[in-house]
C-alpha cells in the first residue's frame, strides 16, 4: 500500500512527492488533504529548512480530478457547495504554499497542467526536467482555469498568460524560462540532483533570515511603496537584532566562517 | 464612400479594420466614435466570440490625431474641456477593449505609435506583422504619453516602459515579444492568417467560458492574493454549475468530442 | 581631500559620482547623507534635465557599511534606534531617487550588490558596464537583503527575484537586461559615452514634459485601471495646455523644429 503523499526527509530538507502516478497526480480530494496536512506540518517545523515538490510517474500533476469534480454533482444541489468546498480547499492549499516559513522548489517534469500548473506558479521557486510542458487549459473541457490564473497571472506578463488560459495551448521550459514562470531547465536525469543541489543552497543559510524574507517578500508585494519600505524597513532592523545576524557580519568582516546557533 | 471604421463579421469573429489610412488610422473623434459604437454593439453581441482589430494603409495606428487636436484650442477655453473629454473617449475606448466580453486581438504592421501603441497594449492578444516598429514618442513633440503609459506600462516591465516613455525610441516586433508588448510576430503576408487562426482556435472553445474568463482575469489582476482567490474560487464554481461544462468535463473523460449547445 | 560624493554638471545633466572607492562605495552615514543632500538640492532645480549615477574605483556600490553598522551596536539598545533610523534614511534615498523630478540613469560597472543593487533598481533606467554583477547576497551574511527586494521586485519577475535573494547569487548583465533590472551593457569603456548619450537624448526633450510623465508613471503605476486612467488623462490636459506643447505640436505638423521656452 502506497501513501498518495511522500515525505522524505535528510539534511533539513522535505521532499514531498505526489504519488498518485495512475492519476497523472490529480489534486483530488485526498492529494489536497494530504498536501494539506504536510503544510499544516511543515508551518510549525523548525527543523526543516526548505520543501521540494515533486511528482511520482509520467507527470508532474495533471490538475484536478475530473471524475471526482463529476461524482460531486450527484449531490442535491447538484454539486454547488461541494465546488465551493474543493476550490476552497485548493486555494488553500496554494497560498499555504506561498506562507509556508521554508521556501518550497517545484521540480516539474513531464506536464503540469491547470492546477498542475497552478502549483508550479505558487511555488517560491522551480526547477524544471526540460520538455516539461506547461499549460492552463481548462478552457478545452469549458472549465476556463479562474483559479489557477491568479497564481500564473502573478508569474508571467498578462498577454502571454491570456494566450495561455484562452488557447489551452502548452508552452515548453525554453518559454516558461524566458517568461518568468520557471527558475530554469536541466536534463531530466539531473532533475533531483539540481533540484537538491539549490535546496541545499538554501538551506545552508541562516533558516530565520530565510523564513522572515520569504514572508516580507510577498507581503511587500501587496503595498504601494511606501508602505513596501515601512515594512521591509522594520523587518531589516528585527533581523539586525538577531545575534546570529551580529556573527554573520562580524564574520564576514573578519573574513572567517560565521559560527551560527540556528 | 468609405467608412472610417470596417467591420466585417464572419465565423463568429468581428473583423475591425481602422480605415483612415491617409492620416495612419488616427484616432480622431470620428475613429473614437466609431470605436466606441462597435464596442457598445459587442458588448451584447453574443455571435460574436472574438474580435480582431486591424488597420488599412502603411499604418495600424499613429495615434491621437493632431491637427483635430490643433483645432480644438479654439475654444474659450484654449481647449481645455475638448481636451478633457477626448481623453476621456479616448480611455472609455481603451479600457472599453478590456471590458469587451469578447477577446480582442491587435494586429498591427508598419508603426503603432502613442496611442496606438496603447491600442495595442490594451488588446488581450497581439499578433504583429514583422518589422512593426512601437513607440510611445509624444515626448518628442512636448505631451508625454501619460495615458498610454498606463497600458504599456501594465504590458512590459518598468525601466523598458521608462526608457520608451522618455526617448520616444521605437521598438521592433524582436524586443516587443521579448518585454512582452505582442504574443508574437509573423511575416506581414502571413498577418491575416495567423491572426484569424488564433482567433478560430478562441472561437472554438465554450463561449461562455471564455468570456467568464476573460472579465476574471483582469478583475483578480486588480486584487491581492486572497481576495483574488475568492473571486475566482467564486467564478470556478458558477462555471462548473453550467450545462456546457458538464458536457465538456464528461466528454473528455470518455474520450470523445464535446456536443455544446452555446 | 576629497568629497565621497562628487556633483558635476554640464548641459543640463547632473553626474552624481560616489566616490568611496576604498569601502567599494559603500553606503555609509556619510554616503547617505550626501546622496539625500544631492536630492534635496535637484528637486528644486530647474536647470538640471537628467542625472546619472555612477561609482568611482572597482565596483559601482556594495551596499551598505557593515562596519558602521556593527558599530552601532554599542549603544545602548543595542543599537535598534540607529538601525531603525538607518534604514529610514535609505528608503528616503531609494524613495527620493524615484521622486525626483528629473530622470535618473545609474551606469553600474563591477559589482551592485545589497543595498547597491537597490540604488539600481531605484533609478529609471540603468545601462551597465558588461561583466557587472548583481546581488542582493544578505542572505550569505544572515541579514536578509528585505529593503532591497522591494525595489528588485518590482523590476524583475516574482520567482528570479526569489532566486537571487535566497541564493544570494550574483547575475550578469545578460540575465540583468532579459529580466528588466537595466536597460542594457555597453563595453565598460563606452559606458560613459553611452550614458551620455542617453542623458542627453532626454535632456533634448521639453523638460517639463519629461517632469511631469516620470511622476504620472511612479503614481499610476500605484493605482488600478480606471482610477490610473482619470489621473493621467488629468495629467495630458494640463500637458496640452502649455505654451511649448503647443508649439511642439504645430512645428510637428509644419515639419520644422520646435520654438520651446523651457
Amino acid at each position: 500500500m502506497s501513501e498518495i503523499l511522500i515525505r522524505e526527509d535528510a539534511g533539513g530538507i522535505a521532499t514531498l512527492t505526489l504519488n498518485a502516478p495512475e492519476r497523472l497526480n490529480a489534486l483530488s480530494d485526498a492529494m489536497l488533504a494530504a498536501l494539506q496536512a504536510q503544510i499544516d506540518a511543515l508551518s510549525d517545523d523548525r527543523e526543516t529548512r526548505v520543501v521540494i515538490l515533486k511528482g511520482n510517474g509520467k507527470a508532474f500533476c495533471a490538475g484536478h480530478d475530473l471524475k471526482e469534480m463529476q461524482a460531486g454533482r450527484q449531490a442535491e444541489d447538484g454539486g454547488r457547495a461541494y465546488f465551493a468546498d474543493l476550490f476552497a480547499r485548493c486555494a488553500r492549499v496554494m497560498t499555504g504554499l506561498i506562507r509556508l516559513p521554508q521556501p518550497v522548489i517545484a521540480a516539474p517534469h513531464g506536464i503540469a497542467t491547470a492546477a498542475g500548473c497552478q502549483l508550479v506558479a505558487s511555488c517560491d521557486l522551480a526547477v524544471a526536467a526540460e520538455g516539461t510542458r506547461f499549460g492552463v487549459n481548462g478552457v478545452n473541457i469549458g472549465l476556463f482555469c479562474s483559479t489557477p490564473m491568479v497564481a500564473l497571472s502573478r508569474n508571467i506578463p498578462r498577454k502571454q498568460a491570456f494566450e495561455m488560459l484562452t488557447t489551452g495551448a502548452f508552452i515548453e521550459t525554453d518559454k516558461a524560462e524566458a517568461l518568468g514562470l520557471i527558475n530554469r531547465a536541466v536534463p531530466h536525469e539531473e532533475l533531483d540532483s539540481e533540484t537538491h543541489a539549490l535546496a541545499e543552497t538554501l538551506a545552508k543559510k541562516l533558516n530565520s533570515a530565510v523564513r522572515i524574507g520569504k514572508r516580507t517578500f510577498y507581503e511587500q508585494l501587496e503595498l504601494g511603496l511606501d508602505a513596501a519600505y515601512a515594512h521591509s524597513g522594520a523587518v531589516m532592523v528585527e533581523n539586525m537584532m538577531w545575534r546570529d545576524t551580529d556573527e554573520g557580519i562580524a564574520a564576514f568582516i573578519e573574513k572567517r566562517p560565521p559560527d551560527w546557533q540556528a
